[in-house]
C-alpha cells in the first residue's frame, strides 16, 4: 500500500489565527446561548431573554409610519430618476444631501450648542468600522490606546485585532460611580510607558457603554486637558448621544471645543452611528467627525474599504432631513427610554438590586457584588452562568467590559417589548427570593 | 511681546502618512481633470470625456424595469413587514435569502458548471473590501502576493496600504497576449525570495481588468498547480465573470475545482462583486467566496467592518431570485456589450490603433507604442498627458497597471452613451490622422 505523504496545509496570516477577534468572550457566548434557546411567549416561554442586546426597538413605529407616509425615498418606478444615480454613486465623499442631514441631526441631538461642518464626516458602514478606521489613522502596530473601564467588549476587536494596536484601561471603579479621573489616567498612562507602550489616544464613550451615563462637562475638561498635556488624540464615541432620558442634556466634546474656540481641535475626533439612537443597525451607518483635515482626508480615503450603500444613504438622508420627523423622533424616543429606564430599575429594586444612576442608553448597570461567593472574576462568571442557564436572561458579565470590580452586569431593556421586560423581572425577582431563602 | 513656543502637533499613523492609498497615480489623475472639466454634449461639449472609469451602464434600463414592474422589493408602507426585520438585521452571515441568490447567480454565470455553497458565502461591502480583507487573511505585514501585470491599479491601495502586505508583480508581455506562463510565475517567486520576501499567495482577476480578456482553462490549470506547488494561496478575482461577450465561455477556477474534485481546493478564494456585471457600484455588494473553512470563518468575523445595508441585501436578494430577470439580464448584457466592444474597436481600427483582442469586461487594451518617442514609462505619460488634456479623453495609461511595455493604455466604453462614444472615437481620429499629418 503507498503512503501518501501530506503536503501541510496552506497557512493563514497570525490575524487570522489569534483570538482577537473576541468571540469566546462571555459578551458574545451568552448571545449564542440566547441564540439555541431564545425566549418567546407562546411557543418557548422558559426561553432565554435576551438582555445583552443594546438595540432600540422602543421608536420602531416612529420610523415605519414616516415610510408609510413618505413612499418616496425608498421605492423607485416609472419616472423616479433616483435609482440610475443612486446605484451609480460610490464616490467615497457620500451623498451630499446626506452628509447635511446627518451633521444637522447631531447638531440637533446637541440642543444646537455644537456646529458640525458636513465636509468634515466621514461616511463608514457602522461605527464598528468607525472606531476601527480612526485606529489605523492615529496609532501604529504595537501602540496603545487608553479606554476607562468598563468599556464595550467590542472595542478588544475593533481597535486591536487588524491594527495590532494595544489597549491599555483606565480603570474606574464604583467610589466615584466609575468616573474618569486625572489620577487614574495618569496611572494608566504610566502603565503604558512600564509597558514600553507608545500611548497615542484615549477613547472614551460618552454617553458611556456599558454604564448608561453621561460624562460630566468637568470630566471631559480634564480628559481634554489630559490628552492635550500628553499630546495624543482624543476620540470620542457619541453613538448613544441621541438616547439620553428626558430631563437631561448631553455634554458632547464638541461642545467643550466650541467654548475653548476649537484650540487644540485637531486632536479630537468624534464617532456617531445610526445603529443606536435611530435604530437602525442594520443599514450599517456611521461617520467620523474630525477636527483635523488630515484625518478627514485619509478617513476618507480609507472609506473606500466601508462605505454605505447608497440606497440607504438616499433613504436616510430624506428621512432625516425632515425636521418635523427628526424633533418628534427625539423628543418620543427619549420619553420612552425614561419610561423603561425607570421600569426596569423600579423592577430590580423590588427585587433588592441596586444599579449606578444612569441617563442615557439602551441598558442599565446592575451591581450584585453581593452574591458573590468571593469578590472575584470566577465568582461572578460562576453566578452569570446561573442567570443564564437558571434564570435564562442573557446579561453580560462586568468582566468581559474589563470592569475591575467583580459583581456589575449591563442589563439592556430596549430590544424587547415592555411585557417580556416584566418577565424578566419576574425571573430577576424569583431569583433573588430563592437566594434570600436559602 | 511674549513668545509662544509651540508644542508639536499631534502626529497620525505610519499608515495615514504613507502615499500607499495610491490616489497621486495617473489612473486617479485622470480622474481629477475629468471632473473639473466633464464633457456634456450640450454645454460643454469640449469637456474632458471620462474613459477611465469601469462602470457598466448599458443594461441599466433592464434593472429600472424590474424596479418598476416589482415595487415591493424596495418599497415600505402600510402592512409590510420587512422594514423592522431589515432594519435591525445586522448579522455578519447576511440575509440567507441574499446568500442564495449570490450562489444561484453566480452559477448562473458559469453556466451551471460549478455549484456555490451559500454557507461559503461571506458578504462585504464591494470587492475592494473582500481583497482586503482576505489580504489580511492569508498574509502578515511584510509578506508578499504575486499579481499578475499589468493589473488594476487600486490593488496597490487594497492589498497593501493597511495590510503591510507587498505586491511582487508577474511581468506579463505583448509577445504572448500578456498571458500568465510558469515561467513569468517562477521568475517573479524567485524575485520576491531574493528580497527576502515570503511570498503568500497570488491573486488573478479573470477576465483580466485591464486586458478584458478571460484567462484559458490550460493556464488556469498551471497557475493553480504552481500555487500548490509553492504551497500558498489563490485569489481570483472574477468580477467581471457576467461581463463577457456573447459568444465566448468563461471559465471559472470554480470549474477547474470541480473537475480536480476539489483536490487543493483549501487554498483557493473567489472574489466577485455586484459592482461591474449588475452596474451597482453605489450599493457595494462585494463577497467572498473561500473552499477554506477557516477563512470561511475569519473573513465573516471581519466581515463586522464591511457589511453590506441589509436594505439592499433585500432589494438584491429579490432582484437575483427572480430567474427570469437574471437569464434575460446576463444575455442582453453580454449582447450589449458585444456591440459595443465591436463599436470601439471598429473606431479604434480606423484611426489606425490596435488593441488586444477582447472578450470580457468594460474596456479594451490599446496599443499606442507606435506614437511613443521613446519607449519608456515618460513617453507613455506625455503622450497619456496630451490625449487627457488636447485630445480630451481620459483613459488610464498602462503604467499605472504596472505594465512592464509602455505604449498601452485602458479605455472604458460601457459608462457613456453610445452617442459620447462616438465622440470621442472622432476625437481620437481627428488626433491620429494630425499626428500622420505633422
Amino acid at each position: 500500500m503507498a503512503i501518501e505523504i501530506e503536503k501541510p496545509s496552506v497557512g493563514l496570516s497570525k490575524v487570522a489565527v489569534s483570538e482577537t477577534h473576541g468571540e469566546d468572550s462571555p459578551y458574545f457566548g451568552g448571545w449564542k446561548t440566547y441564540d439555541s434557546n431564545p425566549y418567546d411567549k407562546s411557543n418557548n416561554p422558559w426561553g432565554v431573554i435576551q438582555m445583552g442586546l443594546a438595540e432600540n426597538q422602543v421608536s420602531f413605529d416612529l420610523l415605519e409610519k414616516y415610510l408609510e407616509e413618505h413612499s418616496e425615498p425608498s421605492s423607485w418606478g416609472k419616472g423616479a430618476p433616483g435609482f440610475r444615480e443612486n446605484a451609480l454613486f460610490q464616490d467615497y465623499h457620500g451623498l451630499k444631501s446626506f452628509r447635511q442631514a446627518m451633521a444637522n441631526f447631531m447638531e440637533q441631538i446637541r440642543g444646537g450648542r455644537a456646529k458640525f461642518d458636513p465636509d468634515r464626516i466621514v461616511l463608514t458602514a457602522g461605527a464598528t468600522a468607525a472606531n476601527e478606521l480612526l485606529t489605523f489613522i492615529l496609532a501604529d502596530p504595537g501602540d496603545a490606546l487608553l479606554v476607562p473601564t468598563p468599556y464595550y467588549p467590542g472595542f478588544d476587536r475593533d481597535l486591536r485585532w487588524r491594527t495590532g494596536v494595544k489597549i491599555v484601561p483606565i480603570h474606574c471603579d464604583s467610589s466615584n460611580n466609575f468616573q474618569v479621573t486625572p489620577e487614574v489616567m495618569e496611572a494608566a498612562y504610566r502603565c503604558g510607558a512600564s509597558m514600553n507602550l507608545n500611548v497615542r489616544g484615549i477613547l472614551i464613550t460618552n454617553p458611556s457603554n456599558p454604564l448608561g451615563a453621561k460624562i460630566q462637562r468637568s470630566v471631559l475638561e480634564q480628559i481634554l486637558d489630559f490628552a492635550t498635556n500628553k499630546n495624543i488624540h482624543l476620540v470620542s464615541d457619541e453613538i448613544y448621544s441621541g438616547s439620553t432620558f428626558s430631563s437631561s442634556e448631553f455634554i458632547s466634546i464638541a461642545e467643550v471645543l466650541e467654548t475653548r474656540g476649537y484650540k487644540d481641535s485637531e486632536r479630537v475626533h468624534i464617532v456617531y452611528s445610526l445603529s443606536k439612537d435611530l435604530g437602525l443597525p442594520g443599514f450599517r451607518v456611521g461617520t467620523i467627525y474630525s477636527y483635523n483635515d488630515n484625518v478627514v482626508t485619509t478617513a476618507r480615503r480609507m472609506s473606500r474599504f466601508t462605505l454605505i450603500s447608497s440606497q440607504t444613504q438616499h433613504l436616510l438622508a430624506c428621512m432625516l432631513s425632515n425636521r418635523e420627523f427628526t424633533e418628534n423622533y427625539l423628543k418620543t424616543n427619549r420619553e420612552r427610554l425614561t419610561i423603561r429606564y425607570d421600569m426596569i430599575v423600579k423592577g430590580l429594586k423590588n427585587a433588592r438590586i441596586e444599579c449606578l444612576k444612569g441617563n442615557a442608553g439602551l441598558f442599565c448597570w446592575m451591581n450584585l457584588s453581593p452574591l458573590l461567593k468571593q469578590p472575584t472574576r470566577e465568582s461572578e462568571l460562576a453566578l452569570w452562568n446561573i442567570i443564564l442557564n437558571e434564570v435564562r436572561l442573557n446579561i453580560s458579565p462586568g468582566s468581559s467590559c474589563h470592569c475591575s470590580e467583580p459583581g456589575w452586569f449591563r442589563v439592556c431593556f430596549a430590544n424587547m417589548s415592555e411585557q417580556t421586560l416584566q418577565v424578566a423581572l419576574e425571573r430577576i425577582h424569583k431569583f433573588m427570593e430563592q437566594r434570600r431563602r436559602n
